[in-house]
């Protein structure tokens, strides 16, 4: 049986025709800044992207090519410019320790890409709301929350669901602080028990009790073990020396993703599985948009 | 000649002298917890200098063996004790980006190392109070703070001029997040030209107009232009692929100091020099101890 192939594309262009009437009926136009230092590679490939996301949905995008060191003047005058609802950087900047003093560095009401560590540590604490009202969605980070809408997409949660993921079990190969690490805290707060894999090792991300934050536990797990028990599972490993995941090791039922670039599942894999989810991109453009709305909205409120 | 050499323990005992009777007279005793995580290597080894520098000084130190799922919980349990005044981690943790995170979860009142994100920002914007009164003095970073007592004991600045280094000319080699840049900003607040080398290529700070922060700008100097022309050299390369700085690349009044824990220098640069600054340990652990003593101080003002 061929598994259910999800184009992101399509999951990206419903959530794009919502944005788009919501958006039409705000007051004023969103515009977004975007700063390029690479004009070539992934970070050119992105900025389209987002042209194109800004442009479909009624978004002014100001793309800005700076180098290296205009960067932070850049974001200081973003942030001071109240006609700027949003900040998007193309890293790699410098490639070093240095961009993650950048990304802190953008107003943490601009940052739609939900980088920064004001939003890490609603995400970690599970602080949905923000504000002592309760009003004010907290912003989660663009590429993790795409995969979990492409995960709803696929079938593989109840959204209505207090815990939209109780019970299932869910492999991430990847822990990086920009998607994998938020990513199975994501999950484990949506009610998953998340075995994450990274070259340090695994670790095991298990929900919290009535609404607290999950909990992060020392396992000596294997990758065998935790594939064949997985409902789904999830890759974005980059590296060449990453044995792609083989049909015997997960099970027929299972949904699969890869937000990597690099093909992270043998041919037989995504055979097997029930759902195979060959990429985010587009949807993590779109959620920047939708970060970019609830952002303005919160402002409002 | 022989250089003169600057013992840092030396100068440290000087400002703990002043610390001990300060400390003495506050209307509480000072607490600082530690977290270490590896009991060995370099994390231990910095442990037992707080150790004894807080005996020293008649603080009290908790010091805590933790595993590294233990540190996140620890840092909260410490950031709400009121009868904590300063937490200190002892990293690697995780070893990746996300000590990074951890950084920034410790109160930025109780971060005595000065590494949080809030300090760095107050720091590269040369804010040098930061409560609108103007009483309140920021924090920086104990290692780069080190460095700078230690060139004033060396007699390399005037402490009292409004630009301490005003004309100087730095070569610093290391542009760590730690230590390489935000000591080049402070050389370059403080009235130096300095050339930042990495391994990404050098980079040129220079001092802002009046007060004003300093600028950083691209440049193609190389080392051996760079270091005729210094003043100051600080160097801090872990790396044995760095080729040690020679006498024949310095003048006789040059001022050399290392603070990393690798040789940086060859015995000709070291006999040449006006000045050598070998190690900066002693006085890291003071600078600590004194931001510790700042921070209270300021949350009585």
């Amino acid at each position: 049986m061929q598994p259910l192939v999800i184009d992101p594309g399509q999951v990206a262009e419903k959530f794009r025709a919502e944005l788009r009437i919501e958006i039409a009926r705000l007051p004023e136009r969103l515009k977004l800044v975007g700063l390029l230092v690479a004009d070539h590679g992934p970070s050119r490939t992105y900025a389209e992207y987002t042209q194109k996301g800004c442009d479909d949905v009624g978004v002014q995008f100001d793309l800005q090519a700076v180098p290296r060191l205009g960067v932070e003047p850049a974001i200081r005058a973003a942030n001071a410019d109240p006609g700027v609802h949003g900040v998007l950087i193309y890293y790699p900047v410098f490639g070093t320790e240095q961009d993650g003093y950048l990304r802190d560095l953008v107003d943490s009401n601009k940052d739609i890409e939900g980088l920064h560590s004001f939003w890490a540590r609603c995400l970690y604490e599970n602080r949905r709301f923000y504000d002592a009202a309760q009003k004010k969605k907290s912003i989660l980070p663009c590429t993790p929350l795409a995969v979990l809408k492409l995960l709803e997409a696929a079938g593989a949660l109840d959204a209505n669901a207090k815990a939209p993921l109780a019970g299932r079990r869910v492999c991430v190969f990847n822990r990086s602080e920009v998607v994998g690490r938020p990513l199975a805290a994501m999950l484990s707060n949506d009610g998953a028990e998340v075995v994450s894999f990274d070259i340090d090792g695994p670790l095991l991300f298990v929900p919290g009790r009535a609404g607290l934050a999950h909990e992060v536990r020392e396992t000596t797990i294997d990758r065998r073990t935790a594939l064949a028990a997985a409902d789904i599972v999830i890759t974005g490993v980059p590296s060449r020396e990453f044995e792609r995941i083989r049909g015997d090791e997960i099970r027929e039922d299972t949904v699969c993703l890869n937000f990597s670039t690099r093909a992270n599942y043998d041919d037989s894999a995504v055979q097997k599985a029930r759902v195979f989810i060959p990429r985010v991109g587009p949807m993590t453009v779109t959620m920047a948009l939708r970060n970019t709305l609830r952002l303005y909205q919160n402002s409002r409120l």
